[in-house]
C-alpha cells in the first residue's frame, strides 16, 4: 500500500540483502518510521514488544528472522536454539510456529553452508505467498460486500475490531482487504473502527490505514458496536483472526466475542477473514487454545500524543488499583456467518473448512 | 463514605446556608478535589460538564441547582427558567427532570418570600431520601450476593460497568451498594471493573471508590469481561441505570448491552440496581429513549496521569479520523435477570415492577 506516495510492504530485505526493515508499529499513527533488524534477537524483539503483530505479519518476520539467526552461523544447533526462541516470543501466533516450522523442515536436511541462501529466499517466497493470500481474500471478501449494497451508490457499513489491515500483514490484509478492494472497485464502504483497547489497534493503525488510504470511517469506542447495530447502523463485521480451530471456532482479538454475540442478537452477517496458515487443524475446538496474559500496564496506562505533539503514556487509573489483561478471546463458530479464506467463503464448520481445504480430510 | 478518614457526601449544604458543595469528579482519580456552587449556572455546568454525574447524584445536584436560583430571584418567572435550564443539562437523566419537577411542583403555590427555604429544606429532604433509598437497595443486594457465594470464604466475583458507586448518588451508589453492604458484613467480594470508555467512569471512579474501601478490585478493558464469563471468572453482573422503562428495559452506559448479552449466553445471572426515581413509567419499552450523543472528543482523547505526575488529555487517533459517540445503550428486560430496588428484588418486567410499585397499576 502506499504511505505518502511511496510503495510500502510491511517487511522488505534491506539493501545489503541482509538485514530485513519493518515499519515499527507502536509509533503510529503519530509517526511513520521503519526500523532496521540486523538479528535474530532484534526479530524477536519486534514480535514480542509489537513493532510488528498480525499473525501473517507475524509468520512472515519470524522467517527472516531464522535469515538472521542463520546469518551470524548455521550450524545445526543454532538452527535449533533460533526456531525455538523465535517460537517462544508470542505464543498466541499460530503463523508464527507455522513459518518457523516451515523454514526449519525445508533448511534442516541442507548443509549448513547452503542455509542461508535458501532461508533467504524461501523467507521471500513466505511474504509473496502472503500477499498473493490476502489479496485472493479480498476478492472473495468484496463479493460479500457487494451482496450487502442495498441500494446503488449507499456505503455499506463495515464493522472492525482490531486491526487486520495490510499493517497485520505483508500487504493487503486479512479482514480489511475486501475493504481495499471495494475503493478499488468503486463500491462505496463505510467502516467503523472499534478502538480495540487495551493496546488501541483500532485507533492506531486500523484508522491511520484507512486514513492514508482515504476511505470513510470512525472511530468508536468498544462499547458502541452493540448499539450501532441495535439502530441498523450495521451492514456487516469482518474481523480477522490469531488462530483458527478445525471446527471454525476463532480466536482473536480480545473483545471480538462481545461484537460477535451482538451481530447474531441482531441479525447482522459476522464473517471472519483468514489465509488458511491460520488454521489450526490439530485444534478440535477452540476451547483449548490458551489465552496470552499480557502486562497489566496495558490496561492502566493509554499512549497518546499530547498538546505538544510528544507521544507519551498516561495512567488512567489509582495508583493502588491492579488490572488483569487477557489479550485473545474465542468466538464459537455458531455466531460465525462465514469464513472467507483465499479459496472463497465458507460455512464456519469443519465441513465448511474441509470443503475448501479437502487435503485436510 | 469515608475519604482519607473523613466522611463525605457527594453533595453538601456549604456553612454560609446558601452556597453547594461537590467532589469533581472530572479531576479522580488523581485529585480529590471539592467545589461550591453558588449560581444555578454553576449547577448547570456541573451536571453537563459531568464534575457531578450518575442519574440520583444529578437529581440531587438540580435540586439544590433550583435552590441557587430563587436565591437570586425567587419570582414565578425565575423559577420557570430555573427549571428549564436545569432540565437541558444533560437529556437522558431522567432523575434530573423527576427531581426538577419535584421542586417545581412544590415551590409553584407559595408565595414567592417563602420559596427558598422551603426549596432548600426540599432538596435536603431529596438528598436524605436518596441515602434511604440506595442503602435500602444495597440490603437487598446483599442477599443476591450471598445467594452466589458457592464456598464460605470464597469471594463473589462481580462484574460492574461504568460507575455506579457512592459517587454516582449522594451515598451508597445503586450497583455498588450491595458490595458495600457486602464489605460491611464481612461477605468476601471481588470486582471486576470495566474501565468504561469514553470517559473511563470505572477506572477512574469506580476503582477509585473500591480502592478508598480496600475492596479487592481488578481493572479490566471493556472488551474483556465477556471472555471472564466464558471462563467462569464472573459469578454475576450488576449495573445501574439512568432510565428504566416500565417494561423492565434499562437504559445505561454504552456498552452495558454487549455484558448483557455475554452473561445470557453463558448463564450469569445480570442484575440492574436502581432506586425507583429511575423508572419512566411513561415509557412503555426503551426503544423510544432518545439517546444522548457526546461529543467526538472524548473518543478521540483520553485523560490520564503523564509520568510528571500532571493529568492531561493525549491522543489516540490519527488527526483526519473522526468519530461517533453515543453514550448510553438500551439493554432490553430478556437479558436482565432481576431489578433490585428499595423496596426489594424483581424480575424485569412490567408485572415486575408493579408488584413492587403496585400504586403504579
Amino acid at each position: 500500500m502506499n504511505v505518502n506516495g511511496k510503495p510500502y510492504r510491511c517487511i522488505w530485505l534491506e539493501a545489503d540483502g541482509r538485514r530485513v526493515g519493518i515499519i515499527d508499529q507502536t509509533k503510529l499513527p503519530h509517526q511513520f518510521e521503519t526500523v532496521s533488524l540486523a538479528t535474530v534477537d532484534d526479530a524477536v524483539l519486534a514480535i514480542s514488544d509489537m513493532l510488528v503483530r498480525g499473525a501473517p505479519l507475524i509468520g512472515a518476520t519470524a522467517s527472516y528472522g531464522v535469515c538472521l539467526g542463520l546469518a551470524e552461523d548455521s550450524s545445526d544447533a543454532t538452527l535449533a536454539t533460533v526456531c525455538a526462541k523465535l517460537i517462544q516470543a508470542r505464543p498466541t501466533a499460530v503463523n508464527l510456529r507455522w513459518a518457523v516450522e516451515r523454514m526449519r523442515a525445508l533448511l534442516a536436511p541442507f548443509p549448513p553452508e547452503k542455509r542461508l541462501a535458501r532461508a533467504y529466499k524461501e523467507a521471500a517466497d513466505i511474504c509473496n505467498e502472503d500477499v498473493q493470500v490476502n489479496e485472493s481474500l479480498g476478492t472473495h471478501g468484496l463479493q460479500l460486500i457487494k451482496k450487502h449494497q442495498h441500494q446503488e451508490g449507499q456505503p455499506v457499513n463495515i464493522l472492525t475490531h482490531c486491526n487486520a489491515g495490510w499493517l497485520a500483514t505483508v500487504d493487503w490484509g486479512t479482514a480489511l482487504a475486501p475493504v481495499f478492494k471495494a475503493r478499488e472497485a468503486g463500491v462505496p464502504v463505510h467502516v467503523w473502527v472499534d478502538e480495540t483497547r487495551p493496546r488501541n489497534q483500532g485507533a492506531h493503525l486500523t484508522a491511520w490505514e484507512l486514513s492514508a488510504a482515504g476511505i470513510d470511517h470512525h472511530l468508536i469506542v468498544d462499547n458502541a458496536g452493540g448499539y450501532l447495530m441495535q439502530q441498523g447502523k450495521v451492514d456487516l463485521c469482518i474481523v480477522g483472526t490469531d488462530r483458527t480451530a478445525a471446527n471454525g471456532d476463532v480466536c482473536n482479538k480480545i473483545g471480538t466475542y462481545l461484537k460477535a454475540l451482538a451481530a447474531a442478537a441482531n441479525n447482522i452477517p459476522f464473517y471472519v477473514a483468514l489465509p488458511s496458515s491460520t488454521i489450526d487443524w490439530t485444534l478440535q475446538d477452540g476451547a483449548a487454545i490458551p489465552i496470552e496474559e499480557r502486562a497489566e500496564d496495558e490496561v492502566l496506562q493509554v499512549s497518546g500524543k499530547d498538546k505538544d505533539g510528544t507521544v507519551q503514556l498516561v495512567n488512567i487509573a489509582p495508583e493502588q488499583t491492579r488490572a488483569v489483561n487477557p489479550a485473545f478471546d474465542v468466538t464459537p463458530a455458531r455466531l460465525v456467518t462465514g469464513l472467507i479464506t483465499e479459496r472463497g467463503v465458507c460455512e464456519a464448520s469443519r465441513e465448511g473448512l474441509l470443503s475448501l481445504f479437502p487435503e485436510y480430510r
